[in-house]
């Protein structure tokens, strides 16, 4: 269908102004820290010291006394979460655990877990009682590493995680263990002319977003309450509020401000419950804003991740086996993204034999969150500089070992479903054709320069979405979605929406709205939101659609299916010279009906996976170990791009990610188990003058589960960066990294190593 | 079908705590002046000293160089609006006037008519500012009263108002007459028995509302604006402002705050324009709120009139003739409600032979709005005291002689049209009934004691309303119109849905959404919203309904047809055994399909007209003329009360309205044509000292056009008090009085009249 339609797209693939623009440039859009309310006070936590210790007593009378200060609340005065699971939309989600990491009940699990909260007259009254409150603490030996948290002696996080043999709870760190396995692995080695075999460790890192976690809460006396909070999904954060307050959601309103970038980490829940339970407590608004240390500490970053990947090809490049072995740190609750990771990590290879297996383990560090195509980029530096290991290996050109091995329609992923229609091979083809893959290395003096190539898959998100679509008076029209905007979205449903009605982008406004006025909507996540809320979008448009033809219909005194619309103008096909344009008809509405407003909710299964091929030049000095990166072209499949600025917006925001990623961020921690870089001074994120114009080639092989097309493009382009510059950095310099980040200290020392 | 259903109502017929209610005890409800948005400034304007006058010169050099003045706008600083007509849905309207009514251009035509804006940092400054403006005027004489309005010799307010016979604009202060005529009226008055002719005259008299007119606005580079505004419509605010500024509609997007009181008042714009205007210029948001002076003087009170009655009938007590002449204060502006005068005057009655002449007159006075039936309430004064008299000297009880008379299905209306099902007799059955009718008269010491009995007619309203239903994870729901919320009307529509869909009241959360985020609505007047916007929740919860049978079964593998939902369960009738509740279906959703929303769009025509009888006992003072009303009882037809409390609250706050028009209130104009009573102590409306618990009796003749029965009610019960005091006034002193208010001053010269 989309295929059919591509021609006569006239709004989808254009560049409009962003709605959102003017509002954000101007300072008029609010941000959650924006919200001010009458008689607000303000939260602020007191966190734990500690890695990992006991709660032995809190003593809060201090802090209570203190001259300001409404409310002072521990874990004792939050409902006690029992075990079990539940679920939110289609994803499984643990209250228990949820609670616990929003507010410490017996134990501290990482360095920042709130033990307590206040609210007072102001945050800085906050801030001091919370200095008063006196927490008595066992301190427990702590683990950070995976592989030690895997063994017999780590201190066990969370008693009874495990289950024995007999069904009994068991004490081991292992949360989850989930393996992927078809063919034969020994037979599949066997064939193999080439056996690769690497151990990687990447360290965690955080999504970064500029904009601070944030909540304002109002709890009514009949229980009614409100939030304000940026987040990426507004009923996300009412339900999981909900589970851990053990309060109905429908009780719950959430308010969605405008949000400073997410990137997964804004789908958990922090401040929301506890500044609820402090208005609770006062009667009063609460507000609380996380400071940079916070939300380094103690929110969700991505796992650190230990990987083995065992590959063996056979002469002419046939990947004939492939074994790979990932544990991914938890932090202090279950749930790290190695599921993800499993699914991603060789997925964009056909190979018979496979297996992998992935560990969720528990580490004294926070509870982990979703980043960017969760768990796919840790696989890939493994994978990815495998495969470019054994292309050299065999001779062959890595591009072209990709596409002899490379999906496509039809071949089976690691998880076991079929692809349908993507477009992996056609990055390849267009990497190859790219003006960066012709071009020659660039020479750089006192420099060794290399070129690295690398790929990348992730699955993107369906889920569940809403969208109504109403005709205003002066024949323009409203779109509202419960979809936070982080990427352009309000932009992208739009322009489905105007594409549909014949209405240019600018004539249709779109509107993010709270949990009570538009139906369930998952979060902004999965690259989930072109793709779902679009299809509610253009459905909702559809339904609009066809009430204008009966409107139309009814002024012509026909029936509905004598009237077409093209162009933007409704024709009567049994007389040939009526016709009126939507804004006319628009001025008819009161007279034939009344308003017209269309809607849909969906759960879209038509999902369509993303494939990248990035193609990166580096030079590395070789005496301080800094990597440059000169030269960087993003290909990727992105199905059809409804606005092409921001689907390469997308990309080059991936990548720049990926490029911190890769060269230089991480958690570093104290022997005490603390975090020591809890500023963007000490946590380096590459700024503006680290990288080079990224260029971004976009390949449309439409998604035919999606009415126009559309791929989720958000997530896969932070994918293949740290492997990718792992293959440059071996193409300049002959050195296999293997570690995440390639620092310069590490990078400096891989060379010393080999050269001896 | 509400007959039919009547009996099965479970959540219709009610009384659950209103869903805003705590909201607003706790002061949590936002209202129009508490919205505080960053740099925000405050507008002033300076109104007019003179009730007519030429503006010759402005100078507003000073009041801009005043430190803090960021901008001081005039008419010229606005667009200049051409003359014609336009549509507001399905009401003309006058964009030039509605400008001008704004912002004075060459003329000012009321005392408080606007000349001038200023925007500053305080409202002080403002304030100050805005005196500092030099207004040059050409003071012109003024008329205030309607008959010397229409006298040859009168100051002429609007050139060219009129239209002479060679199709020329001619002077005339006689904006519009209309005529409502049928069957023979001299042979009508010949065959009658007595005829009675009375003259009456009713002064303008103010809605009241608690909460003043305000506006914040803010206008943003790109063109597109936001208002937030206590107002009765936020689409009805937005078109309106959008013409005055020649803007497209779907440019500005109005936001609606709570609103304190609005009777009509609070559908015409007055500082939205300017409080954007002054935005536009000043690039900051701008605040504008009245004071108690502005709003007396310059909103819209509802008209003063001259009316003449000539009424006659035959022996057995059969009305044979009425002849109405009613001339309306328009105010500076066409447009009082004499239309809908005329088509209520005599409605609640079957008249042959009728003649009705209907005259919009300019005075110098503020340009009039709505309020509660309006026009309808001076004109039943002058019917329904004259029918009080024609029984009189008849004879005949008056509540017998208007049940000979009644209006009953088939009756022609006096604009034409032939009544549906209407419940006017079951009103006068329902009053004579009463245990107040039954009662004897209570005596009281010193004072002249009397009852009287009045009726009242109001046609109700339909209009476009939109509405959006939708399912919650935990199996409650939400309902999204585009309705304020005056009188209940989140409750109503509330309990509505929850009525369709089984849940309790409190089940269901009700929002009132901005121009963008719900289809387009008109205004809450004309007794419209539980009546109009209670259809489209309707519909759009039958469209949840429909969409949950199908889920249930997708889920049993059935066709959707096999599905029956009663008392909140879902059964599958092809296997009995099967059934679920709706909140189990609702964790069911995700994996149906996706989440469940309805919607519908309607402009329902069955509306259904509210007939009233008042019955009420007062107690008179003859040295001081005080009327006291002892006992009060307003029976009314209600079609269907959804929720019986507001409903009665409805009718006692039209009573109470009532009464204070009747007994107290009147704008007063000294000789320079300036109001003299701006302020809540000159101005005397009745507080709770002044009235008796007001006994109220519901009348259930369902409306047919409504799915389930409901007729407007909240207008009706306005019409019938003056009328019925007067008649009291009359049953315990013999004086007929003819004209409101009926102050002691009115009441004593009218005794001492009688005496001699």
């Amino acid at each position: 269908m989309a295929a059919q339609q591509e021609h006569k797209f006239k709004v989808i693939g254009t560049r409009p102004i962003r709605h959102d623009g003017v509002d954000k440039v101007t300072g008029r859009a609010q941000y959650g820290a924006d919200i001010n309310l009458a008689g607000l006070l303000h939260g602020k936590v007191l966190r734990s010291p500690h890695a990992h210790a006991r709660i032995k007593s809190i003593d809060t009378s201090a802090a209570a006394a203190m001259p300001g200060v409404k409310a002072v609340l521990t874990a004792q005065d939050f409902p006690e979460i029992g075990p079990g699971m539940a679920a939110m939309g289609e994803l499984p989600i643990n209250p228990q655990h949820m609670s616990l990491n929003c507010i410490a009940r017996d134990k501290v699990l990482y360095d920042g877990h709130v033990v307590a909260a206040v609210a007072a007259t102001s945050p800085h009254i906050a801030e001091e009682a919370a200095k008063l409150i006196k927490v008595d603490y066992e301190v427990l030996p702590h683990v950070q590493s995976v592989v030690e948290a895997m063994g017999d002696k780590a201190p066990i996080l969370i008693p009874g995680l495990g289950k024995g043999e007999d069904g009994e709870p068991t004490d081991t760190n292992v949360a989850n263990h989930l393996q992927f396995a078809r063919g034969d692995l020994a037979e599949g080695f066997a064939a193999a002319e080439v056996v690769i075999e690497r151990e990687f460790d990447t360290s965690m890192v955080h999504q970064g977003y500029i904009e601070p976690h944030n909540a304002v809460a109002q709890y009514s006396s009949d229980g009614q309450s409100t939030i304000w909070v940026s987040t990426q999904g507004a009923f996300t954060a009412r339900d999981q509020t909900a589970f851990v307050l053990d309060m109905p959601p429908s009780k719950i309103k959430v308010i969605p401000a405008e949000i400073g970038g997410g990137f997964g980490g804004k789908i958990p829940i922090y401040y929301e419950p506890i500044a609820l339970m402090l208005s609770k407590h006062t009667g009063k608004p609460v507000k609380m804003v996380m400071s940079r240390a916070d939300v380094l500490k103690a929110t969700g970053p991505t796992p650190g991740s230990h990987i083995k990947v065992k590959m063996g090809a056979d002469k002419d490049g046939k990947i004939t086996a492939a074994e790979v072995w990932m544990a991914y740190e938890a932090g202090g609750f279950p749930g790290s993204p190695v599921g993800a990771g499993c699914m991603c990590v060789i997925a964009p290879y056909d190979i018979e034999n496979l297996q992998i297996d992935g560990y969720d383990v528990l580490v004294n560090k926070p509870k982990t969150a979703a980043y960017r195509a969760p768990g796919a980029t840790n696989a890939a530096m493994g994978s990815e500089t495998v495969i470019d290991e054994l292309a050299e290996k065999l001779g062959i050109d890595p591009l072209e070992f990709r596409r002899i091995n490379g999906a496509k329609e039809g071949t089976a992923q690691p998880a076991g479903p079929k692809f349908g229609q993507i477009g992996f091979l056609e990055t390849l083809e267009a990497a190859k054709d790219s003006d960066h893959f012709k071009s020659e290395l660039p020479q750089v003096e006192g420099r060794r320069v290399g070129r690295g190539l690398a790929s990348g898959f992730w699955f993107n998100a369906g889920f569940q979405s809403s969208a109504t679509v109403a005709i205003n008076t002066d024949g323009t029209a409203n779109v509202v979605t419960g979809s936070t905007d982080i990427g352009g979205t309000r932009t992208s449903c739009a322009m489905i929406a105007a594409e549909v009605l014949c209405l240019k982008a600018e004539e249709v406004h779109p509107v993010v709205a709270d949990t009570e006025s538009i139906g369930h909507t998952d979060m902004t996540g999965g690259s989930r939101v072109t793709f779902a809320t679009g299809t509610a979008v253009y459905e909702a448009a559809q339904d609009v659609l066809k009430q204008l033809k009966e409107r139309a219909a009814k002024s012509w005194k026909v029936d509905a299916d004598k009237v077409v619309f093209q162009d933007g103008v409704f024709t009567c096909t049994e007389n040939g010279n009526e016709s009126m344009g939507l804004k006319e008809l628009a001025g008819k509405l009161p007279r034939t009906g009344g308003p017209v407003a269309g809607r849909a909710s969906v759960n879209p299964r038509g999902v369509g996976p993303g494939f990248a091929t990035h193609v990166v030049d580096v030079a590395v000095d070789e005496e301080t170990g800094k990597v440059d990166v000169l030269r960087y072209t993003a290909v990727q499949d992105v199905g059809k791009a409804v606005h092409p600025s921001y689907v390469e917006g997308q990309m080059q925001g991936g990548v720049a990610q990926g490029v911190g990623w890769a060269l230089n961020e991480e958690y570093v921690y104290g022997e005490d188990g603390c975090m020591q870089n809890t500023g963007f001074l000490d946590y380096r994120m590459p700024t503006c003058l680290d990288l080079p114009m990224i260029e971004t080639v976009l390949v449309e092989v439409p998604n035919p589960g999606h009415p126009v097309g559309v791929r989720g493009v958000g997530e896969v382009p932070i994918v293949p960066p740290p492997a990718a510059i792992a293959n440059a950095i071996y193409n300049a310099t002959g050195v296999r990294m293997l570690d995440l980040p390639m620092s310069p200290p590490r990078v400096t020392k891989a060379i010393l190593e080999k050269n001896g």
